[in-house]
């Protein structure tokens, strides 16, 4: 109990708290302390970070709310492409699947390419080939396109924009249900988590950005760049604009700065953001590191996230909280 | 003149000096020193560090003894995906590809989406739709396969291995010329570059391994992993045993190291080598740094190689040279 740790995004970006109703503030603060509270209920039963990371990620995966598995943004030709991948940090174990169309929890194809072990790094049909027979449940690619996403694509089409969820201004049906909220600035999702070994995992699952390139890959399933998991240093999911936290290696940079640079975590992580920033790209992360400390630092306007620091689950979206 | 570094590489792997005729020998040195010279030539006439790495990169992808372009290794599949990316150091702008099948020169198409600029990285079938629609110039799939690749890949199949190119053992057709040594042992190829202004410029290329899974990405187009180019530190290109350099974020280490940890540029690769070589996996790199250090160090048998430190080409196969 004393060593588990766990913190979990919905992603980062820009959320207007004028436009985010107090009913639909609280139906996202209850869905991130639901799914927090169920990891650390499993580290506590001795659930490994590895196990507790997967599922917090699928389950974050299957709420619409976030741009991940059910509900992801869409593509220029209106598919969801899905992006995920997982890290061990005892070993630098690792796996990742790229721009899938059928795996309904990337996170767990993720999985599957690090079990199999032969490789790193699955892409496109292939791995959703791979995942199909690996066991992991598919669906058909429709099963991913909301109505709302489809909505917020023609808008990002008609201004010819290619957009990170939290960017986009879209109006989706209030009456639909799954998107709850006109404001429902989301982005890629991520779990970090300390066991009772002190072992770290993370893992990240992502839609990317409205109107992207089919085929393009962001930061989140690049082990080191939105995804890392190291004893040595921390286990850290990154969201944000994917192209400039690549160009930074950003989740690697953490880890390098703490181990050849003598760096606190905190400071490591607050650099790295400062300098993608200076670039052009905004967003967060979450961390831990093999001390336990854990950090949600972000600099975009909000960043949805709940964690656990050995004192019951927080929770936050704005900076404040 | 004093200012411009070359170096490029065509693999890393087991080469028997025994069994490498010295006319096979001699075909590989007179190619590597040809393009190396033609590199050399064209950063002496002002040509950038960018589009000279490019051209280098294309040169190797089209000769058959690399794997790479025309040449490359099969998959399980029997095709050539192959993977490729390229980075400014000026501003770490960067582009790659990955898993594209009817892109002649896979350089030219991580090139084409550094371009557009509004990406890093297009993976699977769509990067080829990008690339067609980039001008790029496209080919059959079958152009890749040639009759050496494919008896390779059968060998490897029966065995139920996945091979680096250089840990094989096929026996090829020596009259069929494409591939001219039963020991033609290959791998990725890659080139650095420092121009006249001093900026840094970095590319690789690969078609993976034999009897790979399909959609498999390897370290080469991953950025930080097996290309980084950033004017502050280095320009790097790896070759090796991707998953490995994967999980060692290999060409981001070196810089790490040096920017972070004081390390000269040397020290810094060797002990990632040596990092990737406890892990399990073996390989080389050539890197330049800003002050116009270049270096080819690899922990595998040898490592096709030629280089410009500013008196004359060299070339080199073993360690001795």
């Amino acid at each position: 109990m004393n060593d588990v740790r766990f913190a979990l995004h919905g992603g980062a970006g820009v959320l207007d708290r004028q436009q985010f109703s107090a009913q639909r503030e609280a139906a996202y603060r209850t869905v991130l302390e639901q799914i927090a509270g169920r990891a650390v209920a499993a580290l506590v039963a001795g659930a490994s970070a590895m196990d507790v990371v997967e599922q917090a990620v699928l389950e974050l995966e299957d709420c619409p709310y976030f741009n991940a598995g059910y509900g992801a943004v869409l593509n220029r030709d209106g598919a969801a492409e899905l992006d995920a991948a997982i890290m061990d940090g005892r070993d630098r174990a690792c796996g990742a699947v790229g721009a899938v169309l059928r795996v309904r929890n990337p996170v767990q194809a993720a999985r599957a390419v690090l079990r199999d072990g032969a490789h790193v790094m699955l892409v496109g049909p292939a791995a959703d080939r791979f995942a199909a027979a690996a066991g992991v449940p598919m669906v058909l690619p429709d099963y991913f396109v909301l109505p709302e996403r489809v909505a917020q694509l023609r808008l990002a089409q008609a201004q010819n924009r290619v957009t990170l969820d939290h960017d986009e201004t879209y109006q989706p049906s209030l009456a639909a249900g799954a998107s709850p909220d006109p404001n429902d600035k989301k982005g890629t999702v991520g779990a970090v988590a300390r066991d009772q070994k002190r072992d770290l995992a993370a893992a990240t699952s992502t839609g990317g950005m409205t109107n992207k390139l089919p085929g393009r890959l962001g930061d989140a399933p690049i082990i080191g760049a939105g995804t890392w998991a190291d004893n040595a240093t921390c286990a850290l999911s990154a969201t944000g604009h994917g192209e400039f936290f690549m160009r930074c290696v950003l989740a690697y940079d953490v880890h390098a700065r703490m181990l050849y640079g003598a760096q606190d975590m905190s400071s490591a992580a607050d650099a790295v953001l400062a300098r993608a920033a200076q670039m052009g790209g905004s967003g967060g992360l979450i961390a831990i590191d093999r001390d336990g400390r854990v950090i949600l630092p972000f600099n975009a306007p909000g960043m949805y996230r709940a964690w656990f620091a050995g004192h019951g689950i927080q929770v936050g979206i704005y900076p404040g909280g």
